[in-house]
């Protein structure tokens, strides 16, 4: 399938293939006829279009409408299994790659260790030659491949797909990540945060019913995923959702990575807990040394861990009057542990939320654990590949 | 024109007259044989969906498109004109009424004192009836409206029109005021609080533009109104945007009406300005008071209304983070006086925030002034009539 390079703009009010690609995308098999019916098209057009989005792979036949006699008409139904797409979660060390078809299912995986520091060269390198073999464990061909999603643990700018001056992987500042990964695979390519395709990954799979979700990810950093009217949103920038630099209320004036003092991140975080659980002459350098340590049932841990989901709750609470979400999930390292964080944030936000906003509130912990990166990069791959304007770009 | 009642769901994928009227929305006057080519129906379905249109008023003839020989052919444009729609911004003791076309064009206008505290009975009979005598001083008729929108002084939820336990006007809690108005006017009446509709007013009119806009009104208390990817977003339940009632880092524990302690609205609102003052011994009762003080040059004032400033900034500063803004737009009567209230604001926001989030960001005042509640609300009820699905159900 011929697709455009990067992004395309929706023109408005097409009513190409693409447009007859969504109504089908619901799955139902459907008769020229009945989409003739549909759509007021004449069936000449019809015709013409569904041969089109066939050959491309994007629909299929999907067996014979029953007849009242006669020869009974063909059906026509959204393919998704004619493409694939490869999906990117890079953490600070850790890598996890997955290729899914055009509906997100996952049909091959891999995890592994990979130090985004050592710059976007050496890391690009790795995800094509293991995207290439991932796609070819998956029993595809590089020609099967639709497009790439990769989610990237510091601040993106969405509508380039570039990292802005992001702190742990500052050799990655400005790079042009999408071309660099289209000139090896010659598809589209989508870059967000990784707190943002984790979130698309959380409502996709287990909230999609729901249309305003707070996503928030606390590990060695604290950021968050904002999901209102059933889509993500990221601000003008792309940089919607930092929510480790917002000021907590009543807290400490702790000084900050970034130069002010009394953000959460630096109050909060996993990191944050692990210095000062040193502090008091406990074995904790990392994230992950807290959660060994609440793991082994340690009190004093167990109480900082819920400390700071207190400290979360206060600033959780300003999120919950200004954006009026019904479900807040919360994901990332200190999730995992238990209830400890849980019980603080929940302690907090339901003290000091207004009721309208709190009555309908559910405050719970992320459920796809660490696939929902490459869920939500799958889904914003497929999505990107989808959508009216590319699919009439690249039908065109 | 025979419209729904209350509001309608867009049918996904209708490709109806509805989709037709989107496509002509943009004002150019198109041929039949254009949006032939356009749309991809058949002759015959645009020759029925034009004369649909065009028999229900959305659209009109354009005149004769040039021509290469022969007769030239007609052309048909949106008909902003066609129908009105009434547009009212409730205060506390205080009215503004306008008939406006569909475009949002005012035709008539009228503003009068009303305490809204008087109940929704007698508030909403006065907004029929000043209603139904201003569409006549716009030389209409009660035939030619399409629809109402109403902006109310308190919390709305969106989905049923009811406000729910609004402080300033207890006897409306739950009140089903789009089923009232509608049982005197016969058309769908949209109702959301008066803070979100100043926002949609001040975005069509002066920031259409900008996707990405947080309007916040400062006067008696404090609100916002999220504008996000272009749409005003009004959380799970039509709450958001209760900037009023989040805690202000490193305020004072100030007890707040909401039963809380440190909220916004307790610190720096035009009322605990008033109360402030008073406190020093000035004459000021309400923030039309602090308003009158400033603007006779008392320093006082204009140092407390700039403290108030740095409060509402520092948690701005977390909305920035959050929301990622290009525009914040300050209104309400606090905003009218000078400086002293942005100066406050842009101070904190721009040293509290992260450089990536305020790289583009301006804070300004608002510019539409009184006029931008009715504005907003004409968008909203001219918007709920022309979608694709209101359109499609009218005319079937």
């Amino acid at each position: 399938m011929a697709l455009p390079e990067g992004m395309v703009q929706a023109a408005p009010h097409s009513t190409g293939a693409g447009d007859l690609l969504q109504l089908l995308r619901d799955g139902r098999p459907r008769t020229r006829s009945e989409l003739v019916a549909i759509t007021g098209q004449s069936r000449s057009t019809i015709a013409s279009r569904i041969d089109r989005l066939t050959a491309a792979g994007l629909i299929a036949p999907a067996g014979e409408s029953s007849s009242t006699g006669g020869r009974p008409p063909a059906t026509f139904a959204f393919n998704p299994g004619g493409h694939v797409v490869l999906a990117v979660d890079l953490g600070a060390t850790h890598a996890s790659l997955a290729v899914t078809d055009l509906a997100g299912t996952i049909l091959a995986q891999e995890e592994g260790p990979l130090a985004v520091a050592e710059g976007p060269e050496r890391v690009l390198g790795w995800v094509v030659s293991h995207g290439l073999s991932l796609v070819q464990s998956a029993g595809r061909g590089a020609i099967d491949l639709a497009s790439v999603g990769i989610g990237l643990p510091g601040p993106v700018e969405y509508s380039s797909g570039r990292p802005i001056n992001p702190p742990i992987m500052p050799a990655w500042n400005d790079v042009d990540v999408p071309g660099i990964l289209t000139r090896s695979l010659g598809v589209p390519v989508l870059v967000d945060n990784d707190v943002n395709i984790m979130a698309l990954g959380e409502h996709r799979t287990a909230w999609s019913h729901v249309s305003d979700l707070l996503l928030v990810k606390v590990a060695t950093g604290i950021g968050a995923g904002i999901i209102s009217d059933g889509a993500l949103r990221r601000g003008a920038q792309g940089a919607a959702g930092d929510l480790g630099h917002i000021a907590v209320p009543g807290g400490a004036e702790t000084p900050c990575t970034c130069g002010n003092v009394g953000c959460l991140e630096a109050i909060a975080s996993g990191q944050a807990i692990a210095d000062s659980l040193r502090a008091q002459g406990l074995q904790a350098r990392t994230s992950s040394d807290v959660v060994a340590l609440v793991r082994s049932g340690n009190i004093v841990a167990s109480q900082a861990v819920r400390e700071a989901g207190r400290h979360i709750g206060s600033v959780l609470a300003g999120c919950v009057s200004l954006l009026n979400p019904s479900v807040i999930v919360i994901g990332g390292i200190l999730a995992d542990v238990g209830e400890h964080l849980l019980a603080g944030i929940r302690e907090v936000v339901y003290r000091r939320s207004l009721p309208l906003a709190t009555e309908h509130l559910r405050i719970v912990a992320a459920t796809t654990g660490a696939m929902a990166g490459v869920l939500g990069a799958s889904a914003m791959a497929a999505d990107a590949v989808l959508s009216p304007a590319a699919v009439d770009l690249a039908l065109s």
